[in-house]
């Protein structure tokens, strides 16, 4: 049967300060209508794999993602291992009851504005792969970014296409490239495999992994079993290395986001007339492509400044121009730097 | 007897959201040491009438007034009526004990980096202007300011000079001229009288106002008294029509400062080595000249942003271009059209 699994493993530096430790991006009330992205995660696996839908993410923060989420099933890691060891643990956790699963992987932290369209292209992908490949989704890709992982194809065809090459973030003249040649996808992490191919991948490339997650599955120790695991990433641990991959391409109105940074909500939530998105109790005066957030009564107000990005949320606050917006790790860096932990 | 009265009757949007209604800035912690200007401004006519020092302010004032500098007298006057008549009070009240009262006049809201300074140039003042003229302190000016009363002398003299002239806040080109010319100084509001010649100024050029004021001195219902007069300021009422007026030119040294906008508070409180003005908890990341102040433990954080004005005060936070900081009061004039007085 088909299991989503949504990851939901995230840091959440990015979107300081209303992401903290203790409170990742995909728990905030980021997209329209405030909802929180994990929301729309669950909501987009729902429609995929009906009521079979297990979160995975950090034990730490099993509380805080439980209070958004209450009625899904939640995998607790005892700690981040990166997504081989958290999609292993789901595979081995689902496969100990249901062995014949089909996994349906989804990031808890994006945007889809599509979502009928991203089950299409699902069941899309579990047709292709079958029992035996790997189908992700791949997202035809709007402009040279240079921030995403990319899945090479021999050709641009409608339906499944097999992935040559997986390739790490490239540098702005081959994201030109990539963009240019019509044969480069963004590798969005959504893909479906089944629990057995994917166990039995991890055994064959991370052994450790594999015996470690069963082991766990089987009601083993998990914090010692999971600690001495490499950190390494599914795409970097599996995916590069897998026999066969398959993908299909998502064409740009799926409208997908990785709500990357704060450069990103315009997306998602819409502007105002002045190009303003605005939100909670804020005056911006004679300015244009602004994203001014406040979380609580504290009025901002802005005059004659544009394209920045100021956003208030519990004890601090930002601001920034939103062509910078990936500079907000500078601060995260500056305040652990500083032991100022009550801001992180 | 020398007495100093210190004018504490501002309103205070410029300097939104620190001032307040409730608050206006002679009573925030702007100064050096966040010091309030009026803390300053009762220093410096301490300096020259010992503690012979009146305070005249808005009785809704009073309360805040007194919290700051509880042990100087105030005078309340019942409503704002501008200057002549707020002056004329503290005249009368004053030569009702003591009719040979020589009175300094200073304003709460401004302030003087060389105090010493100050009180020699008010010194000069006095012994110039005797018993019947009035002798004003003369801003010698380093810019061509649009936003300030000029004095117009007929020579640039070492020692006292007459001035020949007062004249309005000029255009630019007017300005420019003023700066060229040598003869004009600021006005800085700074002046020395005797009581009887300032009421024997108000008998002739605002008898209602002269008449009040002796008026409410003896004991007469000040509501009902002071509700009726026009409210004009001391340079249109008294000073451009008086007999003989003199001012001594104070150098630039002086350190002058009317405190007019955010985009003064860098020359009053000093940059650190990056020419940043920052008090509470901030941190400024890749930026240099900008104002940002947080008033309690919200942390504002910037990163790449330059001459910037951010600053937190109670239930509300400005971010402005300092080059733009007069247009404060837009977003003061906003709240009040949109009705949220819990910001002003």
């Amino acid at each position: 049967m088909r299991h989503a699994v949504v990851l939901a493993g995230g840091s959440g530096t990015r979107l300081w300060p209303a992401s903290r430790r203790a409170l990742p991006k995909q728990l905030l009330p980021l997209g329209p209508g405030d909802e929180p992205l994990i929301v729309a995660a669950v909501r987009r696996a729902r429609a995929i794999a009906g009521e079979r839908v297990v979160i995975v993410t950090a034990d730490s923060q099993v509380e805080a993602t439980r209070a958004v989420v209450p009625d899904v099933e939640l995998i607790a890691e005892p700690m981040a291992r990166n997504t081989a060891a958290a999609i292993g643990l789901a595979a081995a956790t689902i496969a100990a009851v249901d062995p014949d699963a089909m996994l349906i992987v989804l990031p808890a932290d994006q945007h889809v504005a599509d979502e009928a369209e991203l089950t299409r292209l699902l069941e899309a992908a579990i047709a292709a792969a079958g029992d035996d490949a790997i189908g992700t989704v791949g997202i035809t890709p709007t402009r040279a970014e240079t921030g995403y992982g990319y899945l090479e194809v021999a050709d641009r065809l409608p339906g499944a296409m097999p992935v040559v090459r997986f390739v790490e973030k490239p540098d702005r003249a081959t994201a030109e490239e990539y963009l240019a040649s019509g044969r480069f996808l963004w590798n969005a992490g959504i893909f479906v495999v089944s629990a057995r191919g994917l166990l039995a991948e991890l055994d064959a490339r991370l052994p450790a992994t594999g015996a470690a997650v069963r082991a766990i599955a089987a009601g083993g120790d998990a914090a010692a079993l999971y600690a001495p695991l490499p950190s390494i990433s599914i795409d970097h641990g599996v995916m590069e290395h897998a026999a066969r991959v398959v993908t299909v391409a998502a064409p740009a109105s799926l409208g997908w986001d990785d709500v990357g940074s704060w450069a990103a909500l315009p997306a998602i939530r819409g502007a105002d007339a002045n190009g303003n998105t605005l939100g909670g109790e804020v005056i911006v005066i004679d300015g244009r492509g602004n994203l001014v957030l406040s979380d609580d009564d504290t009025l901002i107000a802005t005059v004659g400044l544009s394209d920045l990005v100021v956003v208030k949320s519990g004890n601090a606050l930002i601001v920034i121009r939103k062509d910078q917006a990936q500079d907000v790790r500078k601060i995260v860096d500056a305040l652990s730097a500083r032991g100022l932990a009550r801001y992180l």
